[in-house]
């Protein structure tokens, strides 16, 4: 079924991806390698035990909508009692606030697992932990007193309610609105959609994050303001007061992800909603994208989860049917399908792009959790920098890679594959959205082109990449028996990635704004192989002492991983530099029928 | 909702893939341009306005089972009735069997058509014509005399009975047995899955061809024997017969193709299912594979269709949708995405892969009306050749670039992508099958480097790449605007594929197999974008005269995938050279849990 790759998990947290250097801050001395692993251990066990069977019962169940109810997959809500009692909600939340104070990085691997149990699960909670982080960063002390520790413990859930019909990527569009009652609280009105687990009966209150605009606010995202509109407002004695004024009017029937009810949410239609403002008026989109950014990456891991998943499926298959003969096989049987060169390399593709997310994901959450446990406002600026390069590549390269991943899956299966009892098909699904949402794979990439690379003027992106070479100079000089061909694969890939940059950069500083447009998504595609690569590659050749039994698996990896996917490098680059002119010529209006 | 392209369609015939050699044959010298025209009018009338808007509709409702019987969507049998009573169904039958003898090319590009309209409805008649094909081929007098004008007109419909349990791509493992009788008919017994269409309501008798074993068969596939086994058997005074002894046993929940019911077939449960000997005993598996040929043809082509409807949905959203603004846009509105570059990106994705399934499926078509319509044995051999190195290509390109187009259509729909309402996730969910049935994709793969690369000794291949070659010497050296850059990529992609098929030449004649196993799935894409290159700057090239005003459109598309897919061909070309010791040596038993 599922079953967490802990080894793996804590062989990237440590020894790829620097959870050592975390170790040496200040604030995470005190978390060691034997807290961790335990932690990860009970983690992989909750998710393969208690959320991985539920996933295809949620799929088959959906979650109905009556009446204004919307009732969620048989088993979910002992499964999000169970699973937060076990204080998993908490992980990386403050002490100050009631969680653990544990890394990023560590929630990042926890993530990891709940969604290869279950991504329909874990996206509630996931909302959830980006809802704590607002209330921490921006909310008054008063909302902190009242709402923090329940959405901690996940005695409570947290929503988004960004999206509506006319504003969906862009946010400048909103037309939610808020007025101001006299006693300090505001009046929500509007609708939003695509409102992840906005209504559901797993909690008793559920607190909404809602972005509406004030009668008297500047227009475009600088008007935007940020309130916490409860389901159940608290009263005054701490008691749960009468239903707030804000009703789901439906769910949508989605290709994936059915155990997560996706709802529309409409506020205000008896007169407002009660809503209490978060951080400043008309500063709501500021508070909104700190906790964007963090949930950027969560969804570049429901990629990762998911990828490892449907790897764990599609190789467990692939060793148990027989069809035809693998080279060299004699005898009457029938070989496994595993034992074919065609299936391999499938299964090998799944393999090391599941890595590769999962290297991404852990060196973004890392750059994050250094961003805060620096001592110095240069260190803390330098790492918030990488953790911006970052977010976009773990965001869209894992997510596209979940959806390359599940197909391959699909593909190994045959027409089992096709079949939804197989459960090959919903990892697609499921894994299908996550390339969409928080920002499709096309606005991440306009991010990395447009906020990333001008960082510093340029300078951390150079710098990111002069690490990446020293790392594959490393590789080149290790003499590490089948490296060797990576460390050239590398070295173009490096080149390759060099040129673009400078391309990109040359283009935006000489107002080329549409070229770079135009090449960003092939951009960011190469900078995430390569980053992935040179990744793949330093496990390899960390691979020593206690983790030396499976370095030879990781070598083959990473060779595989440069013989097929580095070499698209070049291509890549070309595309950037070539495709702009056709691209901008395009001009769909004349096709209008 | 879906209009046929048949401007495209027709200019595609007649300037890209050779129907004026055709008419210049004896057999189709009365094809003329402008019945050719009206036929595709008149299909894509019906496919537009009869069939699309019951796509939705079937995938909503499915073919639910009960009591052994499948119902079909609602309108669906009227909407076959009409179908087949307009003649569709015998387009390219000979009219020795009451068919139009037109040619395959037509028939192809009807059958895009049927399939943009609707990929679950379309497939049952392509089952039914393959099931002619082989009767017109394979079956005594006495059976043709019997079946074949009813399956002709369509009034029946037939399915192919390959997979069992155990045998899906590897036919030696069929279990289904035959035992003779005295009066030269045969009693069949055995379970078969995954028979499309193998029970429905829409059709007074279903014929079904059959794979089975005599008792006395020698063992694997020189021992498997080809039945045609009708629901209702035909008594001698033409009326039908009591019900035979085979049953639906029930249908899968698939992925999509929901209106498509996709059958349990037990044969013989009651003392044995009476059929009759197609073409010799022992001999069945040659008989299927005539046929399958063109079936994976017709795959293919379903790849296409699907893309064609994607990209249509796509584009009329991205001009419908307005979010953010694009280049150079002013004034208080927002813009239609399709103004974005990385939207038109996305857009030209589509449409040029589009046009490549296209210009795959209508060679391939073309090479097997030419081994039909050629005058000396040599020719009829050249083009048989042709229609062999094409046909896999046809088949897993288009297919492979049904999903992918189908994936950037949800892409571009962004969150309404994902809500099945939309119908964009349907075309990934429908499109998604015709990468693993008729052969998986891998399994085309090898059978382009182990059947085709060896044809007239590696002749044929290389011939082949002369012709493609002087296509682009052409392109080089028409100076048209915008297609110098073209030629250079195609003089590269031409050197990927001629070294990339001397490494495979020299890998199968020095025995190393496994190695050219490995490279297969890379070869077979790297062999199709560069003749999908190729045909895409022919049609520019030939843009002219009657065709002139869509020159810049042509010209744009060829461009645009030279710079972003034909630059892949270098990378696949490292790939297949370098990445088959890293899958050889990948042990995925060493893996197993």
């Amino acid at each position: 079924m599922y079953k967490a790759p802990i080894t793996e998990i804590a062989f990237t947290l440590s020894q790829v991806c620097g959870l050592s250097d975390l170790q040496k801050t200040a604030s995470f001395s005190e978390v060691s390698d034997d807290l961790f692993e335990a932690i990860l251990t009970e983690a992989g066990r909750f998710a393969g035990e208690e959320i991985a069977p539920l996933n295809r019962v949620a799929d088959l169940h959906g979650t109905p909508f009556k009446n204004g109810e919307v009732s969620t997959p048989p088993g979910w809500k002992e499964l999000y009692k169970a699973w937060a009692e076990g204080g998993w909600n908490g992980l990386s939340a403050s002490e100050a606030s009631g969680g653990q104070g544990l890394p990023v990085m560590l929630n990042t691997a926890a993530l990891e697992m709940w969604n290869s149990g279950s991504m329909a699960f874990a996206i509630g909670p996931t909302l959830t932990m980006g809802g704590v982080e607002a209330l921490e960063k921006h909310a008054s002390d008063d909302l902190k007193t009242t709402y923090l520790e329940k959405l901690v413990s996940g005695e409570w859930m947290a929503t988004m309610n960004l999206t509506e019909p006319q504003a969906g990527s862009d946010l400048n569009a909103i037309r939610a609105r808020a007025e101001r009652n006299d006693d300090g609280t505001y009046r929500i009105f509007g609708q939003k959609i695509f409102i992840t687990y906005g209504e559901h009966d797993m909690t008793d209150n559920i607190v909404h994050l809602v972005l509406a605009r004030l009668p008297d606010a500047p227009a475009g995202t600088k008007g935007i303001s940020l309130f916490l509109v409860p389901k159940f407002p608290v009263q005054a004695d701490g008691s749960l007061g009468p239903r707030n004024d804000v009703r789901c009017a439906g769910v949508e029937h989605k290709l994936g992800i059915h155990g997560s009810p996706t709802c529309t949410m409409i506020f205000g239609d008896e007169g407002g909603a009660t809503g209490w403002l978060i951080g400043e008026e008309n500063r709501g989109l500021a508070c909104m994208f700190t906790m964007m950014n963090n949930a950027r990456l969560a969804v570049g891991v429901q990629g990762l989860g998911v990828a490892e998943r449907a790897y764990q499926q599609a190789l467990a298959y692939a060793l148990d049917r027989k069809q035809g003969r693998g080279p060299g096989d004699k005898g009457p049987e029938m070989s496994s399908i595993a034992r074919h060169p065609d299936i391999k390399r499938m299964l090998l593709a799944m393999k090391s792009r599941t890595q590769v997310a999962r290297v991404l994901c852990y060196a973004c959450a890392h750059a994050i959790d250094m961003s805060h446990a620096s001592e110095s406002a240069e260190d803390k600026a330098f790492w918030a920098e990488r953790a911006g390069v970052l977010t976009p590549l773990a965001k869209a390269v894992s997510t596209d890679f979940g959806s390359e991943v599940a197909s391959l899956g699909i593909q190994i299966h045959g027409g089992m594959g096709y079949v939804e009892e197989t459960g090959a098909a919903q990892h697609l699904r499921d894994a299908r959205i996550a390339a969409i949402y928080e920002g499709t794979n096309g606005i991440q990439a306009i991010d990395l082109v447009l906020r990333k690379l001008p960082m510093s003027d340029g300078a951390h992106v150079k710098g990111y990449m002069s690490e990446l070479r020293s790392v594959a100079d490393t590789v080149a000089a290790s003499g590490l028996s089948g490296l060797s061909g990576v460390a050239n694969n590398l070295s173009q890939a490096l080149d390759a990635l060099g040129e673009a940059t400078e391309w990109m950069q040359v283009a935006r500083s000489e107002g080329r704004t549409p070229e770079v447009l135009a090449g960003a998504t092939p951009y960011l595609r190469l900078f995430g192989l390569t980053v992935g690569g040179v990744l793949l590659a330093k496990g390899a050749l960390n691979s020593t002492g206690v983790h030396a039994h499976a370095a030879p698996q990781r070598a083959l990896l990473a060779r595989n991983f440069a013989e097929t996917l580095l070499t698209e490098t070049l291509a890549l680059k070309n595309d950037i530099v070539t495709s702009s002119a056709s691209i901008l010529e395009f001009d769909p209006e004349s096709l209008a029928s």
